[in-house]
């Protein structure tokens, strides 16, 4: 009747939907600064697609010199790079909008970084050449399926303009942490864009299309557009740059703590320039208090982790705050930015608890 | 390159703290009538305990004709049954109370079932005899740590009151789902009673102590307590019986879906007779509809999984409700019983959705 003395305890994926399926990091409860990909979270529009891994070829064409087919091999061969960057799903934190919004409701954990391996998107298509007129970068992939609002069948295919698609760190990627990607994180080939919310990482590349006109496919036009208003589409404007932000990982929310010392941690990001600043705030935001910024080897594409160290003595409830700011000088807004389908909340995150 | 077609999808618990470990059953997501241990709902005071399992003996003391020891061959000698049984954190579904309560926020998940085995109390307490006075039956776990609010160490005990205590459901079990009790879930003893919170089923089991008095340790006089106050311990009474409740597993909250149909399911449950009548509302709570039961072979302890095939046409934001009634004619109330710290939460269940 012998066991093992402590069991291990440890996190799991947050399931917010099977079919498809969508998971969320345990964020609160990662301490890593990559995470490793079982951990990763999950966001899918489609069941995963079913495609002829071993007889993969990348298709290059539309507007360009010559049109390209290249083998795994091939792709293999040219020069790589790695990055280590975050990736936020722009739909992360939806579920704290008030009143809530249609959608996945992610909390806190749409989002994970870790280190892609690949060969610049710049690379293959200085390979094809482009056309005079080409003015955008279709990227297409394997996954399909039907959309409830148009009743028939897309992929999932997103556009970057060219100029984002020739920055050298716009990558395509076969390895997560130094490993194949793994087949639900799109495996073989997945686009990796830096410093965009994450719908423009395509994953299960099937090919690549130049184009001299605008993209409207719906993950485009319909889907992943901010509309600021309730009735019509008015003002909207397309999701891209991550906004600058910032989660608690410590104390969790209506937590009990005692008196004496506590670690408030947590981790900022920014899709434009760095994170310059993170300040705490333990009374709902009368006074700020400048919290310590972990060093790290971030280039400028990672998370910033950071902790302040709170003494509390006086029992009673507290609303702890956190609010990044990059080197923009963007700092995060006191309100979310509403809009229709719930994208890019990025407002002063925020934690109460009971000290007894 | 090959790589196997269709990835597994599955659902994981949802971690509510690492420490001590408080991990949600991802009950949306489950149609099996037994939770498999790895998916059973995990609520802990403290750190697992670590204790000497090749060693184990049971004492039974207190107010006893004769104090005895047994060893696990001896509890395994004696007429065992098996029952199949909800257990159900009293802090379940906390995270719904406006505004929110302090402690551990749970949603829908801090409830699993599965089939208990072991040996009835009864049969341990007749072995040993009780004294006259004999009042309540006190079982410790080998659980302990400090409370925040008392800073002193307690191990982790409940009472029951000895007409309780000798129902001859009222098990100390050494099996869930015929398999020895997972160590995190009480190994290799742990009591199981059915129809109140789970608070109740004590796991570790460390000793079992009868007193002629009122056992008042803090997890019985302190938590575990409704205060309908928010600044006064009046009217206060002790957290028992399980509130008649339902949940909604399909659709989930803020879901978009298509036009056409869809299955509404779920679970109703109650700690007082059988649930008798589960009634749903597309329509915010003006008409109800009868959802239809599942045959189960329910011996009175589990929940019953309902149903109800919704065919909607009509484009539109639905409010979709569930309200089950059990046998003795309650029914769950519209708004949940506020109590300080947000124990049996069972107002109607329900989740918004927008057909497109």
């Amino acid at each position: 009747m012998d066991r093992i003395n402590q069991p291990k305890v440890k996190p799991y994926l947050l399931t917010r939907s099977l079919s498809p399926e969508n998971q969320e990091t345990p964020i609160q409860f990662i301490d890593a600064d990559m995470i490793p990909d079982k951990l990763f979270y999950r966001r899918n529009h489609f069941s995963y697609p079913a495609f002829s891994y071993s007889n993969y070829f990348l298709p290059i064409n539309g507007s360009v010199s010559k049109p390209i087919v290249l083998s795994m091999q091939e792709i293999l061969e040219f020069p790589s790079k790695t990055i280590q960057i975050v990736l936020e799903c722009s739909g992360d934190k939806r579920s704290f909008f008030e009143p809530k919004l249609f959608g996945e409701q992610w909390e806190k954990g749409a989002i994970s970084q870790g280190y892609w391996s690949g060969v610049p998107l710049r690379t293959l298509l200085e390979r094809s050449g482009l056309s005079e007129g080409a003015k955008e970068v279709v990227v297409e992939g394997y996954d399909f399926g039907e959309r409830t609002d148009l009743d028939k069948v897309f992929t999932f295919a997103r556009s970057l303009p060219i100029e984002k698609a020739l920055h050298p760190d716009t990558i395509i990627a076969y390895e997560y942490n130094g490993k194949p990607i793994p087949f639900k994180h799109g495996y073989p080939l997945r686009l990796i864009v830096p410093q965009w919310y994450a719908m423009a990482s395509v994953k299960w590349i099937k090919q690549i299309r130049v184009i001299d006109s605008h993209f409207t496919g719906p993950f485009q036009a319909i889907d992943y557009v901010y509309y600021p208003h309730k009735e019509t589409d008015q003002e909207a404007f397309p999701v891209t740059t991550v906004n600058v932000n910032s989660t608690i990982q410590k104390p969790l929310d209506m937590d009990i703590l005692n008196t004496g010392m506590h670690e408030i941690k947590g981790i900022a990001w920014t899709g434009q320039g760095v994170i310059s600043k993170v300040e705490i705030s333990i009374d709902g935001g009368t006074t700020w208090l400048t919290a310590k910024l972990e060093p790290s080897k971030n280039n400028g594409y990672a998370w910033q982790s950071w902790s302040y160290e709170w003494t509390v003595s006086k029992k009673g409830e507290y609303v702890i705050l956190s609010k990044a700011t990059d080197s923009t000088g963007r700092p995060q807004p006191t309100d979310p930015f509403w809009n229709r389908k719930g994208y890019g909340y990025n407002a002063i995150d925020h934690v109460k608890v009971k000290v007894e």
